[in-house]
């Protein structure tokens, strides 16, 4: 990230200076580990992270450190020196966030955090400003996309496609942060927070990942006219606010199930800008250092102005900073929003159901979700396969509270002729 | 529009300030034509816009009167006098960009004259301010799509829809403007002057329209697995930048074939950010109002820095502008940056020649498209229509310059078995 930082500044400096009238000039890197190989542009190498707040001449601190150690302490000692960060690194906004910008008279930008190249948060604070929103969805985590993407387009099984994506550089060999979804509940923690004016509260989201998913639930999907995305979801309404990450039926005509591969993608319904979506590359050192610099050539704005105290006295109708106003909590603490549990969530589900192959096992899983009012709206079952004795039972619901669906699948499950897990994936909401 | 910036602003205006820090006051509402008959929130009543400029407590005026007469006016009088001017006026800016945006002291804002709700001015000047634009396609006309989507959908021929867009509101009574490209050219205009950092030139535009295309086109697009989309197109190379408006061939697999009916959509090509795509609404009121108070809010940010001298004084060390550096040219005139003739730009083409059914035809056709070098990489003949004596032969072409095309059309028009226009859509180019 930070080699693709020194990249773009290095391409792009002087088409940067023209367009913002900002010059930037890297004046000091530091690593712990060795002064990498790469053109420093001159800047001087430190192996201590804190010689960059003490450099006087340093006015804006990047930290591309990730984790949350040594990261937050960066953050926390810059902007207690008075000295703005950007940092690309969702985990430490979405478990402090709320410390962090609580004395908000310091700017911290994190752009980056959320979506790789896509200026989401940017909109989500001026673009979209005058609206009230009311839901976010969020194609958010770039390796569980790829990974439905290809099994959608091969047809193979979940292992087959993780060790794909591992061989290319889009799953971690440790693969569990990204498909167990909590780098996707990161970023919905921000997105949450930015775009309902509340707290960062990680520990609110509901969190699934996609490892339940197999072949056969995307092709069962598709003939139910869906595709299966791993989602971030935030819904505004009269309840409270949901957040939620799972995977989800999209149906095949929404904008979002177009999004494929390693794209990222964000879909922002409001009042006035209606069903907005923002797409691009989620990851990778090029599209992070986009957004890094986004934040930088901004906050590089507001110095310039502030120093170039002739160019201020001549512009005095203009000149001043929408910087403060936007980094600083407007009247004190974020409200509290009331969050809506999962178990008082209505979706409609898809239920994949395992079964053995004998007349009347329809009916008595029909029974079933009918005990708990469940209605059936379509159903597929197929001929048995001929290595297995086992048959699928595909259903689709009605809309249904969450608690109530939990209780049927328990009944489910166990009944004698039901053979395996249960595998249920919720309909995404529509507006 | 101005119905809609009221309503945004009554219902969301408390929100607007917990977001921004910006109370807005509508102070003062101009309308050549009588009062309106809806709640102005207090505002003063003028039938002369130039009291707009004269009142002492409006800091930020809004244009929207649409046209070139009085709004130009306005704007000017508005910059002159130092008030920053907010217009949602697309055809202002294409064709007076340069001069009203000259001095730069002043801003003038005009995110809501391009693809109405979405935030794409911002993201060009700001969330991609770090990188090298290589590219910029845009669906930026509503109508065209809205027409081009039931047209797929429904085969309805051309005039069909039209009424039907019209009966809707979704095409003027007088639909020229934007089923022949005017409309979206304004808005290519501003992409390019803002993607390029070049001057808004109206006139270097190639400008087509979406009359020429028939249903069956929109077939045969589909069976050689492509949608048609209107499309405005700035393309930068080492050729120079090619700016052309027309209907153009999109992969299906493409994101910007999914975007539907009267949505709008902006794709952005550039080196580090990679391919972004930002989809909305394009026009209604709350959709424009949503973009002309993000401006508003920006600027109101803005003055709020300014006339906030204790806070200011709070927080010395971030509080200035980048308002002023966003609107000012940051050395001088834009660079010219050569312009592609239309002549040069090299397309794949779909083809369609209705020729008489005869043996010999195809060869025929054939033969005078390798007379000119162009080679065919598929083709579609269908079986003769019962009702009519000619038949549709229909070519896709390997990437051929625009003015070899043009001449191998003009001799397969003068054949006497060719026997009606010819039909030659571009396929949009790809990165």
């Amino acid at each position: 990230m930070a080699q693709g930082v020194l990249h773009l500044v290095r391409s792009n400096g002087s088409l940067m200076t023209s367009r913002t009238g900002v010059e930037l000039v890297v004046q000091r890197i530091a690593s712990r580990s060795a002064k990498p190989g790469v053109d420093l542009l001159g800047a001087v190498f430190s192996t201590n992270v804190h010689d960059l707040v003490a450099d006087p001449e340093v006015d804006v601190i990047l930290e591309l450190i990730g984790g949350e150690g040594l990261a937050k302490d960066l953050i926390e000692s810059a902007l207690a020196a008075g000295k703005p960060v950007v940092t690309a690194n969702k985990a430490v906004i979405a478990a402090h966030g709320n410390q962090l910008l609580a004395g908000g008279n310091v700017p911290l930008r994190f752009e980056a955090a959320v979506a790789g190249a896509i200026p989401i948060i940017q909109s989500l604070r001026q673009g979209l400003a005058a609206n009230r929103i009311d839901a976010i969805y969020g194609i958010i985590n770039g390796t569980c996309n790829y990974m439905l993407t290809v099994m959608e387009e091969e047809g193979l099984a979940f292992e087959e496609v993780l060790a794909q994506a591992q061989a290319l550089g889009y799953a971690e060999a440790d693969p569990a942060f990204d498909i167990q979804g909590t780098d996707a509940a990161h970023k919905l923690t921000i997105l949450a927070a930015l775009g309902f004016g509340t707290s960062y509260d990680f520990s609110a989201l509901y969190v699934e990942g996609i490892t339940q998913i197999a072949a056969e639930d995307i092709q069962y999907a598709k003939e139910l006219g869906f595709k299966i995305k791993h989602l971030g979801i935030a819904v505004h309404s009269d309840a409270g606010l949901e957040t939620r990450v799972h995977p989800a039926l999209v149906p095949e005509s929404a904008l979002l199930a177009s999004v494929n591969g390693v794209m990222n993608a964000v879909q922002v319904v409001s009042d006035g800008a209606g069903e907005t979506l923002f797409s691009g590359p989620g990851a990778g050192g090029a599209a992070t250092a986009s957004a890094v610099l986004a934040d930088v050539l901004s906050l590089g704005s507001a110095i310039a102005g502030q120093s170039g105290a002739a160019a201020q006295r001549q512009n005095q109708n203009q000149n001043q900073n929408q910087d403060e106003n936007q980094d600083k909590p407007k009247a004190g603490p974020a409200p509290a929003i009331s969050r809506v549990a999962m178990d008082d969530i209505a979706s409609a589900c898809y239920l994949r159901i395992p079964t053995v192959d004998r007349p009347g096992v329809f009916a008595q899983v029909a029974s079933a979700l009918s005990a708990h009012s469940i209605s059936i709206e379509a159903v597929i079952q197929k001929e048995q396969p001929a290595s297995d004795a086992s048959v699928s039972i595909v259903i689709m619901t009605n809309r249904v509270v969450e608690s109530v669906v939990n209780a049927a699948l328990k009944e489910l499950s166990a009944l004698d002729t039901v053979v395996g897990e249960i595998t249920r994936i919720r309909v995404a909401p529509t507006h």
